[in-house]
């Protein structure tokens, strides 16, 4: 005896991201803005002068991805319960990508779901956290582990935020911005050649360009089943970084611009990438002052960590690599002796 | 500058219900099974005979509401990611309601979401958890107020099963049976007043009929933006009192039976339903032995309790009223003293 459910229909979470001066945010309902205590000392004030709202809550969280755990998720969906938060509320995600992710995380969890809008305010995040739904937190066993799709309703992107964003993060962000260009914009990647980020207008441009560099990834292919994979270049092995150290040395940006340098590493030795197109990418990320090595203590260990990846299948690591500039490669084919001789010759390198 | 990002797109989540015999379960990649020692000690034979699998794993939580928290979630994730599931994997719910309640929403938080099945092992999760892909768990706040939306991939009720339930829960079932006959079902209500379902086939038959009415509901109305609501009949009043009682004095059914009565007794005041409907449906309640009474102790904080159920908004209070037997009405209009007359009613009552 079989009864069918038909749970087949069309299903919308388009939106738009506006990049400029933050607009007036008018809200019949409750709205809980999450930010933490820096973000909130900083620029607070603009966001709450811009909010017209029935009832308007804060709730702030410690920054740093140490925090982004299932107990802060607890902590943050109590505040929610404690201001009687419903369906109809809406949550908004003030600050960088740990708030983010956490915000959209949170939203998709209350109540099974409420709206969120994000307010990214550092690069990395407008870049990248801000396109493409994914939420999450981490556990011992890695980054993102847990979490959910969740698109938001809209994303603000005001680069005024960035003016008090400390030059490490700046870097940090460029190198998300150079991912998205090696990957699937080689005009994009000339022209970041020719381009001083810290210039002129030229930032401006560049978030528009890696925006919707992102979007046409995610449109094509929103729970990663395939070609959204890609967007990993550079944190298969970022993420083991990341992980070894325990989010204490590196950003998350430049881990990422440690494991672009690595998987570069390895796509030339595939014969994927020339030599001197993995010298391009590495001068780039040089000029915003990025780390472009790890030292790595144990070839084995490292190794191992990848298949705590979420992104690898069963036996094999699935590997992001770039097909020469502007191209790229989703492979699990690649031998593990191949992998750990280019492991080898991190091992014990300079940071 | 505008950047619009298009996710509008077909979604498939249809699935079917088989019932009858647990059928055979040939899986390629890894499957972790979610149960608790009782149902483990009892059929985790018969299933592990059934599935055929690269790796079997058998996780176990204690069995009860208590346990139904973010804690326990991430017990489970954890054990996933000991045994290294990916997004490739399988997680079978093989349980009753809290089984598959936390099994469903681990499942759809690990990776971001793996596939499930769901095989109830209790009456009342065969007829009413098993349809909808609502998945989540409680808090201090009320019931299943955090969670997410997640349908299972398949779904196995296999009658056999309940051959060890206790009569306790078989009543509790029964009485999620009934709620959905009343409000969707009135041929069905007249086919229930009519057979005993601990005589012969009768209770297939039932069981059959319950999936049916609410696989109809939730084609509809998966995410709950209206008819899907009135699945919460009897629920209003149920969440409050097992609240009160801290799951410790009710099954979930027996406080959606008193919950009926209770909502019953609004609707005759309402003038929704005939003093004689009300009866006919305590009656059929009587027959399999639920309480239909609860002593309210404090009216105005019993009152109180229903704005943080998730189904009310902001300042109104949505009540799913009976409209005679075999309708239904959802409304935000009911004032409180209305309310508060039938609660006085239940006032120190015997249980």
């Amino acid at each position: 005896m079989t009864v069918s459910i038909n749970l087949k229909r069309i299903v919308d979470d388009s939106y738009s991201i506006q990049i400029g001066p933050l607009p007036e945010i008018n809200f019949e309902g409750k709205v809980a803005v999450l930010t933490n205590p820096k973000v909130a000392g900083l620029h607070l004030h603009t966001l709450l002068s811009r909010i017209s709202a029935k009832e308007v809550y804060v709730i702030t969280i410690p920054d740093g991805e140490h925090y982004k755990t299932l107990e802060t998720i607890e902590f943050i969906l109590d505040r929610m319960f404690d201001h009687r938060l419903n369906r109809k509320s809406l949550l908004v995600a003030f600050g960088g990508g740990v708030i983010g992710d956490m915000g959209g995380f949170s939203a998709s969890l209350y109540n099974r779901g409420i709206d969120f809008i994000q307010i990214p305010t550092t690069l990395l995040s407008q870049v990248d956290a801000s396109v493409g739904g994914k939420t999450g937190i981490n556990n011992r066993y890695g980054k993102n582990l847990i979490g959910a799709f969740h698109q938001p309703r809209a994303v603000y992107i005001d680069p005024s935020f960035l003016k008090t964003l400390p030059s490490r993060e700046f870097g940090a962000g460029v190198a998300e911005i150079v991912k998205m260009a090696v990957t699937f914009n080689a005009p994009f990647f000339e022209w970041l050649e020719l381009h001083d980020l810290r210039e002129g207008d030229n930032l401006l441009v560049a978030i528009k360009k890696a925006v919707e560099t992102k979007a046409a990834v995610v449109e094509e292919d929103e729970k990663e089943q395939g070609l959204r994979a890609a967007l990993n270049y550079g944190h298969t092995f970022g993420h083991v970084i990341e992980n070894e150290t325990k989010y204490e040395t590196y950003l998350h940006g430049e881990s990422v611009a440690i494991g672009m340098v690595m998987a570069n590493e390895l796509a030339c030795e595939c014969g994927l990438m020339e030599r001197s197109e993995a010298e391009r990418v590495k001068a780039l990320l040089e000029r915003y002052e990025l780390p472009l090595s790890y030292p790595i203590t144990d070839i084995e260990k490292f190794y191992q960590a990848f298949f705590l990846d979420k992104k690898s299948a069963d036996s094999a690591i699935t590997f992001i690599l770039p097909r020469g500039i502007g191209g790229v490669e989703i492979t699990d084919k690649i031998e593990a002796d191949t992998v750990k001789k280019i492991l080898t010759m991190f091992k014990g390198a300079g940071a």
